[in-house]
Parts: structure tokens; sequence; C-alpha cells
């Protein structure tokens, strides 16, 4: 399979209603009377309850669920690597060798996840649209801006409730969600990143795939395990081919309902630049891993990371730079265009086309310096990022609730804090590497006469004031941070560390970006787009699913495979399959545990599986759910078609990719011996047949 | 300056007459009376005659000049920078150091370069094209292939003749081009890399500029410096603001001409794969720096080259993706459309577009294995080039001329064994480097399951394949490459080398490959450009310039700034300018001998220049001619508005960049006692003046 093969998409319409599997709905928009004509079973109310319950967000940017009534978590090994890194140290090296905590008392404490349960939904839309109506640029930023930390502030009564205005349809509706927010996550169960991750960068987004891409934890409250009523229950059976999947989960994004102007400006720009970037970074983290085995160890996630941005922005790009797919969506806008032509507000609703495209040439004009300064392009590493927080911490926090920068929103500090006072190691070599390497960058894309750039580097060459700076800051301390924190703005004030003193340097250049991006370019496309977003509803109706907004969302499907050309893509894999495709060299090296248990497992068993559901980037760690609401699988990707499910979804090819429940409970009780988690998953009566 | 700032050109009408100095003009069509009504100066056919006859190209891709009789050479560091390296060890580093030979005899030979000076120009376009006529798709290659090998091999009589059938208008017409060729270059004097590179890529494309990018080699026949009838005399003396200067060069490529649908594939495909590729390779290179000091200087050459074209493919991608700019392209084409519509042959001359449309999907669609298969980027290093060479060289030889590959054509020959039998090192640590690099992007961008891949891999990672690699093959050696071409087809077959086996094993899939592109795609291009090209001449004329094909060209302009919004950019800097932007760290450290020497230099002497005349990468190396014929200046860069030079010239902005011969001429005396070289080049009593 080529990833750079042309990205042939079936036509879509993609804002009318949309059809087959195709969706990513919300749970109180979910279309059951539609699945039950398609597949002879009909999502009740409860059901649907259930399921919402029984979900669960990553903060960071994952999806999981509960599977025991004890907290159980769920979720991807991926999704849990970095916890898993940063309780590992060379010589206890959790990542290599996987974790297995004996007892609920070995369980260590992950320092910077957040678990969250969606417990409430409200819709909140006329008191958005009311707050803004008539207003523009400064005036709707501020007036939004002011709605929403209101409505999220008199909702989140306290730190273990997390209240979000969620903006479904590009703002043709606002809702309120609850959820229910765990920051004490410990970990369980994670196996060897070489089976969890098996095939590596080459076999990501691949099918047929054999990964074990799973890790569980475990959420606490008050020290002890969380009771939780809504979980589900966990199959060891796996599903068959033609079997109905329900995935419930947090899809990112997507860019379905996007105007050409906005995908031109991902296509031309966004995408290329991040790619170009993210390429080079990730050249030098490869080269870096040679310099030893503890270098190799701690850049691991985050080249990791690095990769799997690239193939997946990769795939994007290869969509959107389809010509012929390219020149769909801009049929199906003129489509709409001519429509709203004939229809109320015409003149108006057409103009809010050429006001986002102006708001995309701004954009363009000033993403360099808004990456670069205030999105950390020009400033990378955890130490800059503390820095920063801690400089803006008191100024952001003196403001009324409403007016803050929106991670300083009282609603968003719970985050912020557990993230600045994590205990997490730093490693200097690598805060070094990359704060030369962005310094290096900030030069180029400014150029070394601009005033901004001559004014961080001085003299020194990027190299030497990267070790400057990681040698002489303390914030490499969590007590400093605390203690920064804490004292509020007299004391960061009089803070002579050189970390925080660059931050300093730089605020005004970057705090003047970021309000013009916001309040000029940000606040256009939002007013536009809920302009169009009306005028679609009134064209198109309102039983259609919303654009992803990394807010909880059901889609359905089933167990399929696929053709490929000629060939036949089967939706199922085995373990026999992954011992086939084992050849000793990285990533292609199954682990020691599995090699001596081989004997032990029957290699017919289900190892993964691709199914028809709509899904895309953060329903990682999603379960897969039949029917009887019973987690069969556990998504941890899509196949290479998925990557243009940003922009549309071909059913004919488009595969979301789990890994079965099957083949985990295998593992945990043949290989890993993790005999406590088993009954915890399947106790020896099991809730369900 | 910020080069991420939206391409602003001037919209141009390419393909109508040129205007004001845009123009890259061949030497006999050159547009003698507009120079004359602009600046009052009218080149005649002895001018003409001269500048062609002291002008070279570097057959490695740069431009240079005589200026002295017996053979010098002046060209760039960077030209040269190559041949400096390949000199170089760790103890005794010339690129580190700087190199003078004090006498003749201790000029050192460069292993690999080549020095063609342009001694006939014959039109031969009846005859390619009445060889083609007729023709579509693999006979029209094979029939315009077998024309131009025949012409070529008819002209050069001797290795010491070189012959090429230049295209001129894509196609409009064909020009037999007759060089001197010199394969015995010597290396004479080249300054240290960093004032060869003051200000390294962050001041690349820059200006104000403050590079002594200047190298001199020396033409060798038979042993002794080859004697030269023409050359530029040698001005000591710095050009003034507003005179007027010619520019004698070999502009690599352009593509002011080429169809939208080419634009688009150069946007979307061409320059974006190849910056995503080369910004990973330039990551693993900045890194692999680190290794150490050895690591460091034989992989810098690589490195700034590497670095110089993601430079100078961002600045065309910027200019390609302003939408305002490409707008503009769009209605060029649709106005020459209509015209053509109105004309002879309208409905031919309109399929050509839509033909060449179709060729660019085809190439989209092969572009990968084309680059990753037969152009080098899955098989990186020089190993694996040479043993490609040896095994091809055997089977090719043995064909008809006309059908062989071109690069084993007889014409090519010289060049193809000079690069084969170079004794230049191979450092087996960076081949290793490049060669695992290479086969991972093999796996990546062809998938772990193609079957190309797993013959290649089998069963090893791409670290292990390429280190035994290159332990295991022998072609590091001379003698063994030279015993294996010498030996012919039962020695190549009989090696059991492992390069060349692995250069054996995917020989099939990659000539069928470039089989598919050379006859499907470049042929019917090619053709329609023809037909497009003969309709351009009927409908604009023939008195316009052609693009830029690596063939010697003039360009005429005058030294000149422009305005960067409000601010105005002098042309011409000093040797005072480089001292106050000297930071003592790398890239901006001025050399120990420049510190040492300050006091000796006149602080206002003339440094760099800019000027307009209208260049492009290919022009490095070319001398800045005045009036008189001579040399006042060397061609080592554009601006960074030079960039968009592929597609159109804005004169308002577009720069070239030189180094005055009055800088190189004081750094000669006065910092490097180089009295033998400053003596050579401005004689007691000069030759003019």
């Amino acid at each position: 399979m080529n990833r750079l093969v042309p990205f042939a998409m079936v036509l879509l319409a993609s804002f009318s209603t949309a059809y087959a599997d195709e969706g990513m709905w919300t749970l109180n928009g979910f279309p059951s009377d539609r699945v039950a004509k398609t597949y002879g079973f009909r999502p009740d109310q409860a059901w649907l309850t259930h399921v919402r319950q029984a979900s669960v967000r990553l903060a960071q940017g994952c999806s999981g669920s509960f599977v025991s009534p004890d907290g159980l978590v769920m979720t991807n090994h991926h999704c849990a690597h970095r916890c898993i890194e940063q309780l590992s140290t060379l010589a206890k090296d959790l990542d290599k060798n996987g974790f297995y905590a004996k007892s609920r008392a070995e369980e260590p404490k992950c320092p910077e996840l957040e678990v969250n349960q969606l417990i409430d939904i409200r819709d909140v839309s006329d008191t958005v649209h009311g707050a803004t109506k008539g207003l523009d640029g400064k005036a709707f930023h501020d007036a939004q801006k002011a709605i929403t930390s209101k409505l999220e502030a008199e909702c989140q009564t306290s730190d273990s409730l997390r209240c979000e205005v969620v903006t479904l349809f590009h703002g043709g509706r606002y809702d309120l969600y609850t959820y229910r927010r765990y920051q004490e996550v410990r970990l369980v169960f994670a196996p060897e990143f070489a089976v969890a991750f098996f095939g590596g960068d080459p076999d990501n987004f691949m099918f047929p795939r054999y990964d074990l891409d799973v890790s569980f934890v475990r959420v606490y409250q008050d020290g002890k395990p969380a009771h939780i009523n809504d979980y589900f229950t966990f199959s060891p059976v796996a599903p068959k081919s033609g079997d109905l999947t329900f995935v419930s989960g947090h899809p990112g994004r997507t860019a379905r309902e996007q105007t050409t102007t906005e995908l031109a400006y991902q296509r031309d720009f966004a995408l290329v630049d991040r790619l170009i970037a993210y390429a080079e970074l990730r050249g030098v983290l490869t080269e870096y891993q040679h310099r030893g085995a503890e270098q190799k160890r701690h850049s691991t996630a985050m080249l990791f990371g690095v990769e799997n941005s690239i193939k997946a922005m990769a795939g994007m790009l290869d969509s959107l730079r389809d010509h012929a797919f390219f020149a769909s969506k801009v049929r199906e806008e003129e489509a709409f265009k001519a429509k709203l032509a004939k229809g109320d507000n015409a003149k108006a609703n057409l103009e809010a086309f050429a006001a986002i495209g102006r708001a995309e040439d701004a954009l363009t004009a000033i993403r360099v310096p808004l990456r670069y300064l205030e999105y950390g392009e020009g400033f990378g590493g955890k130490l800059f990022s503390i820095a920063r927080m801690l400089l803006r911490g008191p100024v952001e926090r003196e403001k009324a609730n409403a007016v803050r920068l929106e991670e300083f929103a009282d609603a968003a500090l719970p985050q912020l804090t557990q993230s600045l006072f994590s205990p997490a190691p730093i490693y200097p070599e690598l805060e070094t590497l990359r704060l030369s390497h962005s310094f290096t960058k900030l030069r180029e894309v400014l150029g070394a006469d601009d005033p901004i750039v001559k004014k961080v580097l001085g003299q020194a060459s990027p190299d030497e004031l990267a070790e400057k700076l990681v040698k002489g800051t303390a914030l490499a301390s969590v007590a400093e941070r605390r203690r920064l924190w804490d004292g509020g703005r007299a004391v960061v004030d009089a803070s002579t560390d050189p970390m925080i003193a660059l931050a300093r340097l730089i605020d005004d250049d970057a705090r003047a970006v970021r309000k013009k991006s916001e309040e000029e370019i940000d606040a256009v496309v939002k007013k536009n787009e809920e302009l169009l977003a009306k005028a679609r509803f009134d064209i198109y109706g309102t039983s259609v699913y919303p654009d992803a907004t990394f807010s909880l969302r059901l889609s359905y499907g089933q167990v399929k495979g696929w053709d490929e050309g000629a060939r036949h893509i089967e939706p199922l894999t085995t373990f026999a399959g992954a011992f086939a495709r084992a050849t000793g060299r990285d990533p292609f090296a199954l682990p020691a545990s599995w090699l001596s248990a081989q004997q032990k497992i029957d290699p017919a068993t289900v190892f993964d599986i691709a199914t028809t559901n709509d899904i895309i980037g953060g329903n990682s760690g999603s379960p897969v759910v039949n029917k009887n609401g019973e987690a069969v699988g556990l998504i941890f990707d899509g196949n290479i078609w998925s990557l243009g499910g940003d922009y549309g979804f071909d059913e004919s090819k488009n595969r979301a990719v789990a890994v079965s429940t099957a083949a985990i409970f295998a593992a945990l009780k043949k290989i890993y011996g993790a005999d406590r988690i088993a009954a915890e998953l399947v106790p020896a009566k099991p809730a369900t047949k």
C-alpha cells in the first residue's frame, strides 16, 4: 500500500445528509432510526446514556472507557506513552519492558494524565448567539469569550467538574458539556512498546496489522479507586466479519464543513509548513537517538509522536492535493452558494465566504510569527513552556475570568496546574537540543536581522544560548515552580531565572500576534462560519452530524474488509500473522515475552480488526462496542484511507483499526500472567453471557 | 526580511516580450538594441563573442570565467566546495583554513571538476523537428533521442570537446552547442569557509551581505596550464550604484513558460515532496555533525548543499502558493488560449494543454517509485551510485549510441567516467548513514509489504543492511572500479560485490519506471510544449528569451538597491559592515586571518553588490562584467525575491548578489598575501585603463 498514491476519494456531499456508515454523531443527536434501518438494532436512550457515561476522554488528547466498577480505564498504549516514559529510567524501563502492577498498592501515579467523564449536555445556543448578535471582530471575540467563560465558570462548581462550551456545526449550535474530572490516574498495565507498536512507523496507518496497543490505568478519588456505575462489560470474544460495531470517543478535529479557502490554506500553508518543520525535527531526533541508550529511551515517545503526526498530515495533504478531490469540494461549495443566492440574506451569506477568505489571507501573513512566537516553535521544550506559564500566571489571574487568555480561565486552571506541577522528569540534554533547534529555526524564519531574533540571541549562537538557559534555570524543580506560582506577581517580577527572563523578553511580541490572530482572524472566521452554519440548517436541515471538536461522538459501522485495487483486504488478523510478520529486528521484533509464550497462545485468536466506523485522530483509545454494550475492541488507528477523513468519508475504503478485546484478554492471561486484571475485566461469573 | 512573507510579485506577462532588465538571453539572440536604448551601450558581435569565450560552465552545476591567459578560472567557493572538501583531511582542513598554492607546482587536482567553454552554436531546429514530425509517445521519444545522440556524436570528435543539443523555448528551437572540455582542473585559492559563507544559512539569499564567496581554479591541458585567448580583465575597482552590469553564466532552469498544470504539479508535489525529504535529511545531518569533528568536517559541504536547496525551494514554493500570483499565471494562460482559439490549428494547440495535464497526472501517480528507485532517494550515497554505473555500463555500452540511457551516450561518457574514477575519499560512516536513511524512507513510502522493499531489506533492518553493504563492498577502491568497468559485462556479471548485487536486484524495477516516465510522460510533455512554443512564436514573435536550460545566457542590468516596504536597501556593502556584523560565533564568526588583518584593510572597500540582473541557480560563479568587458564582480547568490525568479521576474525587487572584484583583490593582497594570484589577475601594467 502506498500512502502517496493520490487519494481517490469518492466525491462526497459532506454537508448534505450523511449516508451509509458516515458520521461522528453527538450523543444527543444520534440517528438511531437510521441504524435500525440498516442494521436492525435501535439504540434507545438508556443504551446511549450508558455508553456516554462509560466513555471517557483523556484530556491530553485521547479517548478511553471504563471497564470495571473500580475505575479501571482501557486506553491505548500510545495514549499513556508519556506516562509510561515519565515513570521510567534507563535501569527500570517500563516502555521497553512493559509494566504490570501485581497489586493495587503497586499502581503508580501518572504525573500528567487527566480523565474526563461526560455527565451532562445542555444546549446554550441561544445564550451564546444572543451575546454576540450584531457584533464583529474584537467586539465579537470579547463578547463570545465573556459568555463562554461565564457559562463555564457558573457550571464548574468544583475542581472535580470540568465544563466546556462545545462548538458544533462551526457555531450553528453551542452545547455546554459537563464532565467529571479525574486527575489522580494510576498506571495498571502496559505491554512492551515493541508489541504495542509492532511494525512501528512503517506499519502505522497500515493494515493488516498486529498491534497490542493497549494500556490500563485506574482513576482514583481521595486515594481510593473511584467507584463507577457505568462501565463496559469486557468481552473476551472477538467480533466477526459483518458484526455491528459502535465506536464511542473523542474525534479531535475534522474539516468537512470548511470553505474551500480554508481548505486551500490547509493545503498550501498549514499542512506543508508543519510537515517541513516536523520532518526536520524527526531527522534531528532520529539521529539524536544514536547518542546513547538513555538518549534513545527518553526521546522515543517524542519521536513516535512526531512520526505519527507526519504520517497523519501527509495523508491529509494527499487528499487535499488530489486535484479531482479538491475540485469536488469546489463544486459542492458552488452548489451551496447557488442555493444561498436564491435564499434570504443572500448578500450577507455570500459575503461570509469572502470575509473568511480575507481572514485566511491575513492568517497567511502572520502565521510565521504566530507559530514561532506564541505557539512554541521558536521556543521548544518543557522548561520554556513552564517559564511562560509562570510569567503569565499572575498577570492573567489578576484579570477578570472573562478576559483572561483562555488557558488561564478558571475552568482551565486545574489542567494547567497539573501540567505545571508535574513531577515528570525533565532531560537537560533533550531540552538543550530542542531549544537550540527552535532558536535556529526562529532565526531562519524571521531572519537574523529581525529585532526579536536579535534581542533573543544577542551575540550568542543557538547552541550556546540553549545550553546557558538550561543550565541556568531552576525550573526543573517542582518546588521552585510552586514558589513562583504561589508567590504571585511580585515574586515572579523579581525572578532573574534566565528562562523566565527569556519568556518576559518576548512576551509583548507574542501576546501582540496572538491578540491579532484572535480578534482579527479567529473572530471573523467564527462569526462567518456561524452565519453559514445557520444558512446550511435552513437548506439541508439539522439531521446532520457536526465536524469533530474533541467532544464525545458515537459512530456506527461493521467489521468489514475492503478492496485495494484487485486485492481484497480481510478485516481480521490473528496472532499467527504477528509471528509470521516478525523479523526479529526493530520495529518488527516481537518481545521475548511473546516468543517464549508462543506455544501457549491459540494462533487463531483474532488480533486486530478493521471496521467501517467513521473516526479520526483523538478517537485513539475509544472502545468498540457491540449492540449488547460490551467492549469487543479498542480503536488505536485508522487505515491509510482514513487519513482523508478530515475532509470527507469514503465508506468503500476508510477503515477504523482496533485491537480485539479477545487478543487483549489472551495476552493478559497467557503472556503476561496478569490474572488480577484479567479477573477484574472478566469476573468468574461474567455480567453478560 | 522574512522569506515566508507571501511573494508579492508584479504580475507579469512572461511570454510576451520581456521589458526592463528581465531576460536570460542567448548569446546568439541578445537584444543589443534594447540595451543601447536603455543604457546607451550597444554590445557588438566582437564584444559578445569575447564574453561567450571568456565565460565557462562548471559541468557539475555552476558558472565561472577565465581571468588570465594561463587558464585561471574564477568561480565561487561554494562551486568548488566539494573539491575543497575532497582535498581535505581533519588534520589538513582546507575548508576550515582556506587554501593558497604558493606556486603553480603546488596546485592540487580537483577530482571531479569539469570546465566547459562554449566555442560554437549552431541551429539544428529543422533537423530535430524533422526527425520527430508526426510522432507521439515512445516513437517521439525514440526519434528525438536518436537524432540528438547522432548530432552530438558527430560533433564530438574528441573527448576534449563536449557537444550538446540544447532545448530552447521548450522545443521551439534546438541549438547544437560545442564546448571545449577541460577535465584537468586544479585548485589555486580558496578562503576560509567562515568568510566564504559568512552568515551561513541565516544570511543565505539575504542582503545586505558580506561573503567572500570566491575560489580560483586553473584548467590544465596535457599537464600544463591551458593557454586562453579570451579572458576577462580583472578590475580591482568596484562598480558604483547605477553602473551597467552584464552577467554571463549558466542559469539552470526556469519555468516561466510552463503551463499552469505543470506549475500546479511543482507547487503541490515536486517542491513539497522534496522540501519534506530534504528537511528530514537536514535534521539528520545537523545532528550527525555532533558525532565528532571529523564527521562534522566531512558532512559540511553536503549539509550546506541541502540547506541551500531547501531555502531556494522554499522561496519557489512561496511564489507558487501565493494565490494572487498563481491566479495571474492562470489569467495569462487563459489569454494565450483565447488567442490560440482564434488562430490556425486551434484544436491541436488547445489539446496540447490537456495532453500536458494528463501527463502531469501520470507523473503524479509514478513520482514516488521514480524518485526512490531510479533517482537515488531510496539508495543514497556514493557507493550505490558507483555500483549502478558499473552495473549498467557494460549493458549500455553494448547498445547503439542512439538507444542508450542518456548518461551512457558517447557524448556523456567523459563526465561519467570522471565521476566513476574519482579518487575523492568516501566516508564509510556517512555512506552508512545515508544508505540507512534512504532504506528507511524507501520502506516508508512504498510500504513494508511492497515486493521491492521486501526483496531489498529481507529480514534486515535499514541500519543493519546499510552497515553490511558498506563494510562488504570493495567499490571504495578506484582500482576495483576500473577493473569492473574495463572488464565489461562478463566481469560485472560475475561480481558478487554486495553493492553491485543490490543495484542488480532492483535494476529491472528502476529501469521500468524510468522507461515509463520517459516514453509516456516526458515525451508527451516535450511534444506538446514544442507545439505550444511554435504557436507562441506565431503570436508573440521570436524576439523573446527562452527558459533557462543550463546553457550560456547573458543578462543586463545595473547596480541598484530596492525598497523593502518603507526601508530602502542600498546595493553596496563594505568591509566595515562585515566586521560590524561579526559576533564571533559561527556562522557569524570572521576567520582569524580577517581579524588580524583588520587594520590593514580599507573599511570602505566595497564588499558585496546587488544588481538588477536576471539570474537563477546555476549562475553561481558568473562574472559580473562592465561595458569594457572587465570583470567587476562575481555572482554568488540572489536576494530573497530572486527565488520567485523561476516563475517570473519582478525588477522592483529581484536582485542578483555578487562579491566585488575589488573585495577579492583587497583580500588576496591584504589578508591572504596571495601576491602570485593578485599579480596574475592585475599585472603590473594592466591591460585596460
